[in-house]
């Protein structure tokens, strides 16, 4: 036909024939018979002249960013503002990571060592350019630099925007995770979406109440970001599976509709080390002329929309903590990534030119929590359908290959997808399930012959209306060790959810590794001048006690050092006084740093029981109203500070939110009250927000019902930066008190195994509030009676409370009021404080990312560092 | 309120009080009291050392090119292929254009000229990088650069995508506007949108049927725009507009929905000067926080969902050519992008401080075509709602301000937009055009008083179910002057539709610019062998005749000589192999390239009659078919091209491509004929494909029903480039005529005055086809008989002949048939062929887009040119 082209290679720049086909990120250079590395193209001396080095003197950083002005950003010193000189600055800092990134890239390709790749459908990174300049070990230069260009580093710091793709502690963890691999040299990529829009923004209208709208954080255009024209692969949904029975497990799965996945890698610098590593988010892309089917009859404004529809999977992160169910979309996002994923792993895996059985000597995936789950059988099709390998070998190089991170034992909380769902949208994936399931059961049911309930519970399938596929399930099976991120969240792991898995597989593949939080991010970020006192006192430079966070042990003598006591509670006291001037110059409010900052900023959540920390301060509010102003006097004043986000559809969470603001508004303009007790509602809470409330806090709340929380890393955070912690026996709560000693922590409420005893009861003897706790009671009348606004509205929370009392907010009342008490009569006795402070700081060494993310490297993932040579 | 913040503030940086504000183009130094110029900020020595200057020699090149792979690629040379290679080097040119750009409109600012702003919804601009470095005077020096690292310039210009954001020849007339106001320094800057998806990529099917793929240009990032973070405007639909009636006329326009216009801009170098012109490019984004109101209830997927409709106003390029109506998204296109561009040069006008009255004396804007004609009641809404000037004033102003270019006088073309739609979308607007209507009316009665019939005619509102506004008549009423874009054509505005107006107005406000194209892309660029044969045989620099082209008139004499003629011929010998070459890479194809070319490319419409060119090629073949292998021996071989879109909802444009494609596979496939007579369609014309069809062909035709194209501008390029024309009586072919005189061109068909006529004829007075021509009937009938597959499928195209034959095929048929012998015969002449070749290509000086745009910057738009110092 003369006039038939190609739909593929329509609109396509006209391909010729190319000597080498150079594309993709990981090429090596080819060696000629000696050995010798051939130069690949082009005069190699006028390459090599004009290769750049990293700029690391302030007349060349200087040059670089005044050229970013002039042609990456069209603008001149006439009108360059913070935003443009911030984007110049970033421009010229990305340059150098850049630098480091190709040569760690090179290097991982060279030495073909053993990989891991972390999968986590979140990554809350926050802001980039202060972190890279502090990893680069750059940011005096560079800020001399702009200095001179006539901009104050702080302030081009506060132009960026947050890159909030998570919703809260396992998106910051995976981020911690990036951090602490690159910094311990370890060959670590992870892989995610890139959300076109963030976690949303939140809103408080004046009522109180959270609007959401979107976040466009890449508006701005993003420098940290490399688009990766080259890395693209096709990502089918739909369509159909045959089985080709013939004799194999073999399917062939067609039709339906192929988006494409393009890659964009940003760039994770280690600190005080060339290391740098990769986060590959993937975003979906209308496959070109692909659907000619849905283009018959000149339907033009459908080719269009339909090409909308693919991009439509990267557009959003679900901004639902812990419940996120039934989402076809979800769904999509979830194979989507894995899919694309996994096909650039074994691109390079085929690289390095071994048999596809070694996968798992040079491979190691974690799952952080069940959302990567469908990489199980999509390695499982590739493996069997693509690569022909038989279905034993597929299963014992997968099994082999996975490592899954629980994250909850909320049963609420865990994944399952509905079979006909899956089936419409992965029919060969429900097929690959089944059969995994259909072998899975035989074992169980020659280990356990005849215990039919069994089979029932262990099943991948859940019987229902409509059957749901159990992902947690299908993830333990799935994968070669399985771990909780606490020790008492991976024993309830052990004996709850998992406990048939664990009788039929044997408790050693099931274990623990506490997370942990980089202290670059969280102690010399946040805090420099707390990071400098500590470099000064252990007479080391940060470049080694930043990597090696025990020695913060050594700092404990000096907590009798009045002096060095002195140092540490004036830090401590610029750090209220910067927050103080964040909420003035953000939000026009006068804070009064002279009280205590008691700070309670996580994802809203009725386990996480910001209800009993609201309730507790009516309570002290009602308190304090029955005083004379005489016994006033001599009540330790408190600002209590909340940073929450609420999911959008979680209206109970929304309600708690409501009543905090609504309070404030009583409590702070009470003139008898006020300058004993203020209460803030920051909004938008995000990991910049921490950064300044964290090193600001003397006491944190962490209150989760006990066997809730599974381990909380802003505890971690708190606590590194001397903030003292009050808290429930939960998740690492527990652990940061073995660290610290009980007598620096202020521990209250029911314990984790009578937990499941007081619910018991809740439901089948109840007690009113009243006899419960009449204090409560007192706190819960008076709302209802309307002294926050229309109590009326807050009627269905508070029946949360009077009936059933899930989280045992009434149960706990009166225990975490005494709790709140010994925090106060602590603090009044302020020497002994910053010895607390002093004690709870450096004792935080075990809860370095570093020290996680190597136990996953050595007990977990067989992993090796990789040094990167200069 | 403790925990509310301001919508607009959310998510975004924190702001601090700024010293200065410095953002936006256009800023000047600021002088002390002496008039010296002070440095805006941080150290003057330090920014200076530090700015670039144009890289132009080949080392300096090659170090920023190398710079661009390593860091804006993050490449190497071990994984560069030529789509890198092509990138790093479009951002070194890039580097070099801006830093013309800045210093361009460095001095505009500085010297305050009168601007002229040319509006268009289309421009077509095809690819950047050859035409920046030949307007550089770079292109050598980047050639060597690339060789030394090892790429051949001439796969890296392959390598990149068209601009396609127009359809045809009114948008790239646009594009050749903005060349030709660069390059004559004069400051000029176009308007218009950035559309996601350019014009769609046409695929054919197998059975010759278009199909319409999206095109996604903007895919592989585009360095050719610089986005303008700091240019954003509001544009508001919807809502309510409610007169205050205080005895003004203003009235306060609320409520609805905003959208966000963010700019980009396009740098346009003009040819060997400094002056780099900008085409201001807009995209439409959510606006963030604003619409409260779809956020209550947690509403967060709708929230998302708005983000996207707001994106959806710039992401297509509507595929219509002259027919794309009453669609609410095409009205919005309009609206956002005229309402945009507005405040934007209001925003300028207001830099330098001159009452608003004067607007007109510092800013001309042209609307091409209707589209953009919601300026005039735009202008009129922010003079009299915002700026408080009164009514007659702010008509004043206005009609100083716009000038308006009629592009065609079919009334089926003719823009037209419904009253209730406008009402709903932009309520303000249609009040405006319902008080301008008022007046312009009462002056109409007044001077033919009684006139009704005028009245009704001349109204801005057609009456009917639903009412229209006219925008042609509003374009005519709101503006200083009206031109058509040829001769006849503009005849034709002034004698047709607007007639009525040109008797109200007087003849003086209607005049004609004949169209032009600039001879840098389409000689210098497109036929590189041909530029240089001039340059030498002219004896001077291009760098002269490019700008001046009536010099090409010195080498008429040359036709005599055959030396010289024998140098011109192999130039198109060469350029029609290239077309061979080119055919043959990408669709696989054996063209004979010693067969006469013969090209009609352009939009697919009955009015430019591909229809009439196939009816002629099966005329052909048949007679061939009917002669003996002797007598075929002695015809004169040709190949017959086609390239052409159309609109994808037009569907006998469609089926005309379905029978050139039958045709062509009959016709290539005989092998009695096929040494004689072939036939192509190429697909996906653009603006690429011309600029290698165009220097090869030998003959073009342009062979619209007379009266019915208003100008035509590739058979223009076609003639430059020494090919001979064919054509009808109609539109620039006139002109053509006229320069190259009658003997060098081969006119056909009735002549405008006639066809009104025949037209009644056909309808009132049918005569059958056999009749008219016996000959067309045949062919007709081969046709419905399946000798190019189902007859059935063409019979609505055949019917469109038989019955009313609107575009005069049967009358026109035995007229072509006849021109096209007469071409036989001349193209037997050999050497006569290339002296009429010579004698076209070198009396084209008038048709350069230079001439055109000095006669709208001297006579329409006073417009002085404006010298960049070095
Ligand atoms: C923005 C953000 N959200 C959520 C978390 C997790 O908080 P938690 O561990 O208290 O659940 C963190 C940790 O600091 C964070 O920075
Ligand atoms: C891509 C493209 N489309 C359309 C046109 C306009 O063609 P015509 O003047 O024949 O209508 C041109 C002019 O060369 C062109 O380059």
């Amino acid at each position: 036909m003369t006039s038939t082209i190609d739909p593929k290679a329509i609109g396509k720049p006209v391909s010729r024939a190319r000597r080498h086909v150079r594309t993709l990120t990981g090429y090596l250079p080819e060696t000629d018979e000696s050995g010798k590395e051939k130069w690949p193209r082009g005069d190699e001396k006028t390459w090599k002249e004009n290769m750049r080095a990293l700029e690391t003197d302030v007349p060349g950083i200087s040059r670089n960013i005044v050229n970013h002005v002039q042609t990456s950003l069209a603008r001149q010193a006439y009108n360059l503002d913070d935003l443009g000189a911030y984007q110049a600055a970033a421009l010229s800092v990305r340059d150098n990571l850049i630098l480091n990134w190709n040569d760690t890239q090179l290097q991982y390709t060279r030495k073909e060592p053993k990989r891991a790749y972390y999968l986590s459908l979140e990554f809350l990174m926050g802001r980039a350019l202060d972190n890279a300049l502090l990893n680069l070990d750059l940011k005096k230069q560079y800020s001399e630099s702009t200095d001179k260009l006539g901009f104050n580093m702080e302030d081009l710091l506060e132009q960026e925007r947050d890159a909030a793709l998570g919703n809260g502690g396992l998106g910051r963890l995976a981020a911690c995770y990036l951090d602490s691999s690159a910094s311990m040299e370890l060959p670590v990529w992870g892989y995610g979406l890139r959300y076109k829009y963030g976690i949303f923004q939140q809103l408080i209208s004046p009522e109180g109440q959270q609007l959401e709208a979107p976040d466009p954080w890449l508006e701005n255009q993003n420098p940290w970001e490399l688009p990766r024209l080259d890395v693209q692969y096709d990502v089918r949904f739909y369509g159909s599976a045959d089985r080709l029975n013939d004799g194999t497990p073999r399917a062939v799965w067609s039709g339906g509709q192929e988006v494409v996945a393009q890659a964009y890698d940003v760039m994770i610098p280690g600190c005080f080390t060339k290391s740098t590593n990769n986060l590959r988010l993937w975003e979906s892309k209308p496959k070109r002329g692909f659907d000619l089917n849905s283009f018959n009859a000149g339907d033009y404004e459908r080719a269009v929309e339909s090409s909308n529809s693919a991009s439509a999977i990267t557009s959003v992160l679900y901004p639902n903590d812990h419940t996120t169910f039934g989402k076809e979309l979800r769904l999509k996002q979830q194979y989507f990534w894995t899919a694309a994923s996994l096909a650039d792993m074994i691109r390079r895996f085929k690289n390095i030119g071994k048999p596809i059985t070694q996968f798992p000597e040079y491979v190691a995936i974690q799952l952080n929590d069940t959302h990567p789950t469908m990489a199980i059988p999509e390695l499982m099709r590739i493996l069997v359908d693509e690569e022909d390998v038989p279905w034993d070998t597929a299963w014992q190089i997968t099994t082999n290959t996975f490592f899954y991170t629980n994250h909850t034992v909320l049963p609420e909380a865990l994944e399952k997808w509905p079979v006909p769902l899956m089936q419409h949208l992965l029919p060969r994936h429900l097929q690959i399930i089944y059969d995994i399931n259909m072998y899975f059961l035989q074992a169980v049911e020659k280990k356990f012959p005849g215990d039919r309930e069994r089979l029932a519970r262990m099943s991948l399938i859940e019987e229902g209306f409509p059957q749901q596929i159990r992902m947690a399930f299908l993830a333990c099976i799935g994968s070669r060790k399985v771990n909780g991120v606490a020790e008492l969240h991976s024993e309830l792991v052990k004996t709850t959810i998992l406990k048939d898995f664990v009788e039929f597989e044997g408790a050693g593949k099931f274990s623990n590794v506490t997370n942990g939080i980089t202290p670059r991010r969280w102690l010399d970020q946040c805090n420099p001048e707390l990071s400098a006192l500590i470099s000064k006192s252990l007479n080391v430079p940060k470049q080694v006690w930043l990597k090696d966070l025990f020695m913060l042990k050594k700092l404990l003598p000096l907590a009798e050092d009045a002096a060095f006591r002195k140092e540490w509670a004036e830090i401590k006291q610029r750090n209220k006084e910067r927050l103080a001037h964040h909420v003035r110059t953000t939000l026009g409010l006068e804070i009064n740093t002279n009280a205590m900052f008691d700070v309670q900023i996580k994802r809203l959540h009725e386990y996480k029981r910001q209800s009993l920390n609201i309730l507790g301060v009516i309570h002290r509010y009602l308190t304090l109203k029955d005083m004379s102003a005489e016994e006033r006097k001599k009540v330790n004043p408190r600002v209590v500070f909340f940073a929450a986000k609420a999911a959008p559809g979680y209206w109970i969470a929304k309600l708690i939110i409501r009543l905090i603001v609504n309070v404030a508004r009583i409590l702070n303009a009470d003139p008898e009250t006020k300058d004993y007790l203020q209460l803030y509602f920051l909004p938008d809470y995000s990991v910049s927000l921490a950064e300044v409330l964290i090193p600001a806090s003397d006491i944190s709340q962490h209150i989760s019902t006990a066997g809730t929380e599974a381990s909380g890393t802003s505890n971690m955070k708190f606590c590194l930066n001397g903030g003292l912690l009050l808290g429930t026996v939960d998740g690492a709560n527990i652990e940061i008190g073995e660290e610290v000693g009980e007598s620096n922590v202020f521990f209250f409420g029911y314990l984790t195994p009578e937990v499941e005893q007081v619910r018991y009861n809740n439901i089948y003897h109840p007690r009113p509030v009243e006899e419960k706790s009449p204090a409560l009671a007192r706190v819960l009348s008076v709302v209802s009676q309307g002294m926050f606004g229309d109590g009326g509205i807050y009627e269905p929370f508070l029946n949360t409370i009077r009936q059933g009392d899930y989280y045992l907010i009434a149960d706990d009342f009166d225990s975490y009021i005494n709790a709140l008490k010994m925090v106060d009569d602590a603090y009044l006795d302020k020497e002994e404080w910053i010895k607390k402070s002093i004690r709870t700081a450096c004792t935080m060494g075990k809860f370095s990312s570093d020290r996680a993310i190597m136990e996953y490297a050595e007990s977990y993932w067989n992993l090796e560092p990789v040094k990167i040579p200069a």
